[in-house]
């Protein structure tokens, strides 16, 4: 059946009958004019939304429901793993043209629904409204202990700047998609388009970093590394200086840069999307990056500091100064 | 300058920096990645999203800039109000085409921090993403004192059923605005069109029927009163009597549907979008109507009762049996 014959309450029906039941902080969920939510006591509420738009963030044809179901979670999941808070309840707005499939819409709330409740999320309320192109708008509610919440104004000079998991997959994954090679290794590939497809949000890193109580700044990897360090400059009011020869590229970065004939560091300082966690660590405890490896099994690398002086990203090759070409990612 | 030459973080710069101040629940507003909030004690948390999509709920030419985005306010604030709740805290997510006016748009988010600003809301957070239709997605969220919420399942026999202000006004603008005729008075034309454009959310009224006490189940109508009535018998498991001849329509949208030649009470029965509270009332509280009517200034009208019985809405004219041919507004 299609949209037409299955109707907008009849869709919801089917999204709604799917996904996962409520916690007992969820006192009314799907089905009446709004969510009826409970919040802990002592805990400030952190809310964030974020679109995905068909033919800007994602193509049918390159992506099952499921996992662009995931990603929609991962997106939003990524910036309450920013702030160091838990993810709570998330309500969900889509936007349809005619020719979608129920079917295929199914898979996507059930990607959405797996990709939420695995960080102990659930979808509590939506809406879906006929259109031209193709939306889906998330908007996630998580908490953290009051006065907790990890911002991007806490870099202070001598901090050292550090960065979890590796950088520019994402894009390569992307380039991939809309290249197609063959050159690079399967496995290379197949590894690159699954963190530019299925990016994972670093909730648990985020919960570690605000427990520790040595983090200065942190946000999360969107747009890339070049542009988002400079928003943590400007929020904070400090220079970063950061080293080129310590980013941490993949191997499967490098093999498909290699294939395609592209620069890896440019996907590393410029892609967007890898949807790690940037933030700033007091240089005398540095000593908790080992343990936050070893207890998450976590990779984090330190790839620069905070220094004084005027907002702006000074990058380094090998500690001589070293210019780089790439640019955030922004719309329009 | 066009979006392409104000960028994406300019346009978000220059929409935040009209916005009002937050309140001290806000700690952290627009600008990182996430709000931080500091819900009250002894409340519950109220969620809602709603989108208004260009081509299925507006039209640019149609409507200026500041009342699309208190229309976009008001169909959010009134399903907090259906819940009797307080608004609170807003996102706004935008997707943008890239032909869209950044002038137009700080009008619509002027006129979207006027209408939540005039309930003690606020915009917190947001995003913004290029797309090839304009989308509004705002999730709004209320609190309300613990266990009060009015919810659509507390219908039950012997209870009135009661709706605020006139229903068909906003069908009656919508069909000026799609045919123009100038045979019906200005000032009736101007009003139903303003009902449409500019619907007022009854926060007032749902806080007021809130602490009341009396009410068995409330809902907005959004959808047109025969649909949201089914919604109302479904969620509460009763059935719903209703008679046209009680039905409050205004001399206004009486006078367009003569000179359009159509029917005012299909508008009243399955116009959507007058935003309306639907609700039941305890039949010995009824002396509480006209003390409503006096302390808020809003009229509301006794127009059936609720009954054992199979969901369904009866409807009668007279005290006789009748028959409607409205159904509600359904997307696809």
């Amino acid at each position: 059946m299609g949209l037409r014959e299955i109707g907008e309450f009849g869709l919801i029906d089917s999204l709604v009958e799917q996904l996962g039941a409520g916690d007992e902080s969820v006192t009314l969920g799907i089905g009446d004019d709004a969510a009826v939510l409970t919040p802990a006591s002592g805990r400030e509420l952190l809310v964030t939304c974020d679109a995905m738009v068909e033919g800007t963030h994602f193509f049918r044809e390159r992506q099952d429901g499921r996992s662009l179901g995931e990603r929609i979670a991962a997106v939003n999941l990524s910036d309450i793993a920013a702030m160091g808070g838990q993810p709570r309840w998330a309500v969900s707005s889509i936007v349809l043209p005619s020719d979608v499939e129920p079917k295929w819409l199914r898979e996507v709330y059930q990607g959405l629904d797996a990709g939420l409740s695995r960080h102990g999320a659930r979808v509590v309320g939506g809406n879906t409204a006929a259109g031209p192109a193709l939306v889906f708008d998330l908007t996630l509610i998580g908490d953290i202990e009051t006065g907790r919440a990890l911002r991007r104004t806490g870099a202070r000079p001598t901090d050292l700047v550090c960065v979890t998991g590796t950088l520019g997959d994402a894009a390569a994954g992307l380039a991939i998609l809309s290249r197609e090679p063959s050159c690079a290794p399967q496995e290379f590939r197949d590894l690159v388009v699954r963190r530019h497809l299925a990016p994972t949000p670093r909730i648990d890193v985020g919960r570690w970093l605000c427990a520790s109580g040595a983090v200065g700044a942190c946000m999360d990897v969107s747009d890339g590394l070049a542009g988002d360090a400079l928003h943590l400059c400007r929020a904070s009011g400090v220079a970063i200086h950061l080293d080129l020869s310590l980013l941490p590229i993949s191997l499967a970065a490098r093999a498909v840069a290699q294939a395609l004939g592209s620069e890896v560091e440019a996907w590393a300082t410029g892609g967007g999307e890898d949807y790690e966690l940037l933030f700033t660590l007091k240089a005398q405890r540095v000593d908790l990056l080992p343990r936050l490896s070893q207890e998450l099994g976590q990779k984090v690398t330190v790839i620069g500091s905070v220094e004084k002086g005027p907002p702006a990203v000074h990058w380094h090759r090998n500690g001589q100064s070293a210019a780089i070409e790439a640019r955030g990612f922004t719309h329009f």
